[in-house]
């Protein structure tokens, strides 16, 4: 079976899930919606690019809708917009809020009969599911995420909206020493300083100041008052050629005991050269378990929780139970 | 709701399971079948211990019987005797033999109308979950599995079946240079002996030839003629001391590419105090989840890759998506 996906929203992670199709060739992109005029947009396939618009009436012809937008403004509005009309994904990383987006789409996609699954990426997504095995299986134990070496938008944005700064990009970095204690089963309580450090690397203004502008940052509240900070000032072609990819990854620990004593510790970890790409992939796995569970009959949101792990898989059960058990 | 579960088979893993039900709320373990006489069975808990014949009716009430036994004979004859009388849960762990346990133990549980697992643990179990997520995530790329540091039954069962050996047990560890270099992401080829090596510690029967024994370990085909292997002769008494624990653990990792080059590595590792008091803890989880399925209609067979992830968790849907997310 094949199934068709479109993507609606073509920034990073648009151009992600059109590289990862070309990996799946049990997945064919049928198309790609644009907000913005269609003849602008160029793609790197040769995939049909639409108007969004064309996607109101709800009779594309597509099995799962994936939804590429930001979770601030675009996915709370499009998600549940779409829910009621397509199978939808997405990939809404607002932690606080995913109990109310859930709500709201899944309100659309009962309506609808559809099946719409928010949240997959690896956090949430893969982290979260790390998490959920880990605390079912070890109930008393103490759970650790350590995020990096990765570049934090919100955090270079931060930085950007500083006066005086031209261009700028931010690194998260574990601590390598709370996560070793992690690792020994030491079972720390770490602060926030304890766990990440953060690193900047700053394109000024022509005639701003340095040193307030190294103030500014370190001083930030939420962002950086709690972290140790290192600055760098450097030139724009220094940040273009040496920090313009976008890795990211991270750590999911969990150290536990059983009722003997004896400890155990579960690590989950990820190491990405791009995060929009890895997270586009996660998608394009979970597009496929949407199309089965719709083809089942199934509607109404899911999360990564919801879905049995072969679903994932272009392989059938048979061949997963010979081959990867 | 409260599961009742049981056991049969009282050894490592069953007292793990007996273990495992103190650490969660919901679970009520209701009973302990042997097929030894019940009198001479001292258990930990306040738990009946009864007779295995007890269960062929298929009259007790047990929502889950939780299968403790061996892989070589006991598991391939008991979990098709009780799958079509009992929802039941296996750690069947001969990874070529599970396609035909899969289908034995499916016709008996869809005759029967039951849910039955196999192969619950962590290798197979949480290793072959790490695999299959792994690998629909980046299907380009690499699997790489190491095992241990930890004892290894088999290959300690082995060195005792050698002529002047009184008592043994072997190590599996993982060769750290082969590790780092996969984690690396140079995507090495590796043979058995640039993977894994095997330490032995040996109590010889007094007047045994050690240099003898030494040859035979190291030159016994399959187990130990294709690594580098290191024996040590120790007296029973510090074997017993310094050897008697039962770790285990391992890494799982995946190294891949999305289409433009791009790579990234998964890796998922378990270090553990004691290998049956873990898998126990696995299995008391999939219990949960089996009765869950079973209270859903479900029959027949599955695998942990049929399993949604939140039928594990004693929480509800909601309270997941808002804390494990």
């Amino acid at each position: 079976m094949t199934t068709k996906i479109a993507i609606l929203g073509y920034g990073n992670l648009g151009r992600g899930v059109e590289m990862a199709v070309t990996q799946n060739d049990d997945i064919e992109l049928v198309g790609i919606y644009t907000r913005r005029d269609p003849a602008t947009v160029k793609v790197a396939s040769a995939t049909p690019v639409l108007p969004a618009a064309q996607l109101d009436a709800g009779t594309e012809d597509i099995d799962v809708l994936i939804i590429c937008g930001g979770s601030a403004t675009d996915l709370p509005k499009l998600t549940p917009a779409y829910a009621g009309k397509y199978n939808v994904i997405d990939s809404f990383d607002t932690h606080a809020n995913i109990p109310a987006h859930f709500a709201a789409v899944d309100a659309a996609a009962r309506e609808g009969g559809k099946v719409a699954l928010i949240s997959a990426g690896w956090d949430p997504g893969l982290f979260s599911l790390a998490r959920l095995y880990a605390n079912s299986i070890l109930p008393q134990g103490n759970d650790y995420t350590f995020w990096g070496k990765g570049i934090s938008q919100g955090h270079s944005d931060a930085i950007r909206r500083i006066p005086g700064v031209r261009d700028a990009k931010q690194y998260t970095i574990p601590v390598p020493e709370a996560l070793e204690a992690v690792r020994r089963g030491e079972n720390p309580q770490l602060t926030t300083r304890e766990k990440h450090t953060r690193e900047c690397f700053v394109v000024l203004e022509e005639g701003a100041d340095a040193a307030a502008v190294a103030e500014a940052i370190i001083n930030m509240p939420n962002y950086f008052d709690e972290y140790d900070v290192t600055v760098n000032f450097i030139s724009q072609e220094e940040l273009n050629e040496q920090h313009s990819a976008m890795p990211h990854g991270g750590f999911v620990l969990r150290s536990g005991a059983t009722a003997s004593g004896n400890q155990h510790l579960i690590e989950y970890s990820l190491k990405l050269d791009s995060n929009p790409e890895f997270t586009s992939s996660v998608l394009v796995a979970y597009a496929r378990a949407i199309a089965r569970l719709a083809a089942a009959g199934k509607s109404g949101a899911c999360t990564v929780f919801d879905v049995p792990p072969a679903l994932l898989s272009p392989y059938q059960p048979d061949y997963l139970r010979a081959h990867f058990l």
